[in-house]
């Protein structure tokens, strides 16, 4: 049993037992920014797939405060995810909440925060916060992302059912499993990977579905972030509506291989790969043993696995580059 | 008066007495893929902000056939854009909306095609087919961009009723001479961009809000696609999560400064560029004349308005890089 599934249940029982006076849950918006903005992409596919009454939208936290919906108010519910809990938009956004009459999630990995004052709700996920996230002895189904995930399915069954909740508690006991396989499985491929793109300049990351997200954060965070080297995502589906005509022999592309309903997106983009790039690292869901959970709700899991194996290559990657993932020249060192 | 308004006005009015003995409509989905997935973004966005009762999301077209929502089916809408109406995954959304038993709304420029006959309802945008865009004798309210934002706000105000109807109507009589104008004051400008970016090997786009979809659009279909540069879009709320710590003297950047509820994040953005890159190209919607649009609505003409400009600069860079946009060598050329 993962440890916040049993106080996410909870939390969302009471909010719909408080809110039926109200008229009950018409909303719910996920915000957050960065990686606490792609950690909830998983959690958005799921309402847009899965539920059928409650509006629900994915919104970067400044953007949420400075564009709030209309609806906003008594019959939503915000979950935002700030894994520190001191990101000044995310904070912007949960007070917004509170004004506002709305339940207040946060997600966060600290017991202690400027955010958690401004929460009705907190859930504390895991988190590796060894050196480069190498250690791996967390239980993954309790990290942000699926933590998110619970919440919508929550959501979902306690208001109008959702099919296969059982199917989903089953793989949030698989998942961690699978991920340590999976990183145990690419070492020699990571240390390769490093030794061929440590001189790039850029480097692409594509990928689909609820998976998207991890290569959102692999792009900006890591990239980005950590390396500084330039990168954009490219989502598989709109590959071939303009970005695939930058694709030649020495641009570098990272794609994921999703396991469930966008997998054939995901292939068709390698199949242009592998005939007109020649510089390709693929992270295969289904070669990393994903299938293990129903095909049902495996879509839910392709993010948590991609984002656990990336530490490996963003590891390696480093260190080929001699540029600790630590380095920063902006964030918390200049205003902004 | 916008050609296409009445026709929208009137579909939209079918659509809900036909649904309303199904029970009503309950989703509004928006479908498309690259250009005519980032024309959907005003329309999505729309939605999220003022929409309180009816689910909506923006998907691309082969997700959406791939990871269909469970809801999709009677009592929804699909919004499809298909510029040419051959697009393969589009039609295949289109198909699949006609079997499920939902209103099917083709935003199209060409009135025969293999997507008209998926279609229940087709509205035949306005497109400046001249050679780069560069003749600007359309009325640019009735591009697709705006006739999505038009179906949004007919459901809305048909529905639950929308407040700022009104100002709607007129900043749609008002876009065409801003657009105009817009494009005539950058000529000079766009020439200096062209020879100053001519020999850039990546080109970052920005932008947020209503207007994101402009930044989007010019970063994949025009610098990756239409002139091979590689290129990332970044959401300017996004940018101090990760993206901003590739910021230095040589990295290049279009940013859109769009007037309306999300200026702040887009000022922000464009504040910490000032100080730490070189190499800015700036798009104020303000500068550009889009203030004379009541500011309840203004939001929603920011994409047409960038989208619009931004011609005049791609015909440019085209030109000084003796690259023409029209070239390709994957697109319609090879299987994919």
């Amino acid at each position: 049993m993962v440890k916040q599934a049993d106080q996410i249940k909870e939390i969302v029982r009471e909010i719909i037992a408080r809110k039926q006076e109200k008229g009950g849950v018409k909303s719910l918006y996920f915000v957050g920014c960065g990686g606490s903005y792609g950690a909830l992409i998983p959690a958005k596919i799921f309402m847009e797939k899965e539920c059928t009454t409650i509006r629900s939208a994915l919104i970067s936290s400044n953007e949420f405060v400075h564009n709030t919906p209309e609806d906003f108010g008594e019959n939503s519910i915000i979950c935002l995810s700030c894994h520190k809990g001191n990101t000044p938009e995310t904070i912007a956004a949960a007070k917004l909440g509170k004004e506002k009459g709305a339940a207040v999630i946060v997600l966060t990995w600290l017991s202690e925060s400027e955010i958690i004052p401004c929460a009705d709700y907190v859930v504390q996920y895991e988190f590796d916060a060894s050196p480069d996230h190498l250690e791996g002895k967390i239980d993954y189904a309790g990290e942000k992302t699926l933590c998110a995930v619970m919440i919508a399915a929550e959501v979902v069954n306690q208001t109008e059912g959702y099919a296969n909740y059982d199917d989903l508690q089953e793989g949030l006991t698989l998942i961690t499993d699978v991920i340590r396989r999976a990183r145990a499985q690419v070492g020699e491929r990571a240390l390769a990977f490093a030794e061929e793109y440590k001189d790039d300049s850029f480097i692409y990351t594509m990928g689909s579905g609820a998976g998207y997200g991890a290569a959102y954060m692999e792009s900006i965070c890591i990239f980005m972030e950590m390396q500084w080297i330039h990168s954009g995502c490219i989502h598989t589906g709109e590959f071939f509506h303009g970005p695939f005509e930058v694709t030649d022999h020495s641009s570098p592309f990272v794609i994921q291989i999703g396991e469930g309903s966008t997998r054939a997106l995901d292939e068709r983009a390698l199949a242009f790969l592998r005939t007109y790039a020649k510089r390709v690292e693929v992270l295969d869901a289904k070669e990393l043993g994903l299938s293990v959970i129903k095909a049902s709700v495996v879509d839910y899991f392709n993010h948590s696995l991609f984002n656990n194996v990336y530490p490996i290559y963003n590891h390696a990657l480093a260190n080929a580059r001699r540029h600790p993932l630590a380095t920063r020249r902006y964030m918390w060192k200049v205003p902004y």
